[in-house]
């Protein structure tokens, strides 16, 4: 297995990429983590909209650069507003990425709908290891939006997840990995307080559609946000508490650069 | 009355309890203070889910370790699905705290749904001086989320509301204080800043919800609560500004140590 | 062109009336901004409640001090809800906000929702530069939430909107710009990150609302907004990273007096 990191050239040169085309990317995604998504895009030089206002699901989902869809949007919108979204991506030839929030945790009508968006094709989809592993049909045993399982155990369903919908999947955990069912990479580093900021997860969703804006290699560009994330991480952990942390975390975030 | 504070024992091994059992803990809260209630509960050590999405609260409503409803949720939900949040958790036996945002302030129907749900027995309730003494059938006069009295003038409405519903009522302000109908509790301390982080009083009421799961002494749990908070917003209290305060804040939240 | 700043004397007398009125701010926003929304009230003095809970839109908007209606609140409530809400402080005699959120953007039935929103008269609009022309009939070329055009550009639009809809209109860029269709002031300084905190522009729409409450000369009552956020994000410079930079400005804006 490969593994990749911000130390790698094609991974800055992903970046710089983000930073030359400053994607208009337009998300639906639950209110507890829509302020740390659009704040994560802004900082590296994206155009985030978010939400399901009127008519913005299918022409927003349609026009945008990408689309990351965080199925707890279902919180505040209906399934037919998130399938629009989905489709109008789909349709459009816009890439979006899937955040299967908290999939296999005991809600089977949420599940139905979450599984059903997979027939709208996501560029990739991410998530913790519970969530992909019900995702593949395993036994997640997600407890609400936590996972009870490490990224090692879900490799398997990962690949497989990859292979079976022709995308990219992508697990976070102490290690991440990103496959697209033929080729796996792993991305080490980062900083276990990031599971102790509300949202960091869903952001990184939001982060990847930005990456995949445009993206002539997906599984770099999927790739790449993990290893700017695990970079931000590490160069965060001077941070003595978890509200610093997160402070720290979008700081250097806006600060990492691909000429460094 | 008895003074208690994270200077006592019995304080320091709540907040031990709920970091062994990492509590699952299910809220319905408004978007306004959403995020901020995740992260406390994530920097003492419990793992929070937000919203209603789709079957959600009917699921996890009675599958948490605790509950939270924060009755301005109903900004993004509808009364059916707070109702379901509640019936859920009592049929369940989960305890679950109530926070009657804005209960008297002048909007009649908000306010019966947030009277309606005591018929699903909350284990605590928790609020500003305004709410509580509404709720007690009182003249509350909140303005909009604000209260114009203070804890002191709520202190018999507070005992009032415990006694006649069996459960325990907490109130914030200069002074806490917490109450099962017979024995009440003062907290003091804390910092006047906090009611300038919006979501601050919100937060609270997640907080109380991770101390009350499996708590074998539900009125020391509540206090706990309070008194964690009042004791990290006093070690956040050499921040300068509104917004380094809430940062600050959660950190002392996230660093605060029952072995200390 | 005049040209005004928190120098001015008047400007500083502004933010004390605020404070010493502390004015009860209703505001219907978007998930994305409703937590800095609050928190830049809270910051200076004032009280704010968000959102459409049940009977809340036509309660609160008819008596609060001042109301602000950010479109894109349409994300978590019907055109029915805004409409209430709008109609409400019209009809009481309230001043409230209108900030055309991704106005002229491609969403014709949103643009539409907004545009029959002008019916109640807001006592103010404020807006990028693409939102700005839309609602003057011209070409605003908005790409999502974010402007494609400048300040500048959107100078004899602005003029047109306020002539026309007897109202002050007001534009955020690099200058600001701020209009009664016969008066206009231009406000320089502040900081470009403040393009790169979410919802930092729609918190600007509450904090105008806070200055018109109750206010003599409304044009003066929105300079001083754009003002106090000017220098406020001046004095906010030192933060290295969109993370501290955020914090940092809220800060400011708790800290910065009108007696200084």
């Amino acid at each position: 297995m490969k593994q990749m990191s911000w130390d790698d050239a094609e991974i800055r040169a992903e970046l710089a990429r983000l930073k030359a085309l400053k994607p208009f990317c337009y998300g639906l995604t639950n209110y507890v983590a829509a302020n740390l998504s659009a704040n994560v895009l802004l900082a590296v030089g994206a155009g985030p909209a978010i939400g399901t206002a009127m008519d913005w699901p299918g022409v927003f989902g349609r026009h945008a650069h990408a689309v990351w869809i965080n199925a707890a949007s279902l919180m505040s919108c209906g399934p037919d507003q998130i399938r629009l979204a989905a489709r109008s991506a789909h349709e459009g030839g816009v890439p979006w990425v899937l955040d299967p929030v908290a999939v296999g945790a005991g809600a089977a009508e949420y599940d139905a709908v979450v599984k059903g968006l997979l027939e709208f094709r996501p560029a990739a989809i991410r998530g913790n290891a519970s969530e992909l592993v019900a995702l593949a049909g395993g036994v997640g045993g997600g407890q609400g939006v936590e996972t009870t399982l490490t990224s090692d155990t879900a490799l398997p369903f990962l690949q497989q997840v990859a292979a079976e919908l022709g995308t990219i999947a992508a697990v976070s955990g102490p290690v991440d990995y990103i496959t697209d069912g033929k080729t796996t990479v792993s991305v080490g580093g980062g900083d276990a307080r990031l599971t102790q900021v509300t949202g960091a997860g869903c952001a990184l969703g939001a982060l990847i559609s930005g990456l995949l804006a445009e993206a002539e290699d997906r599984l770099t560009a999927v790739v790449a946000a993990h290893a700017i994330y695990a970079r931000a991480a590490e160069r965060a952990s001077a941070a003595k508490g978890t509200g610093s942390f997160a402070v720290a975390f979008l700081d250097q975030l806006s600060l990492i650069d691909p000429a460094e």
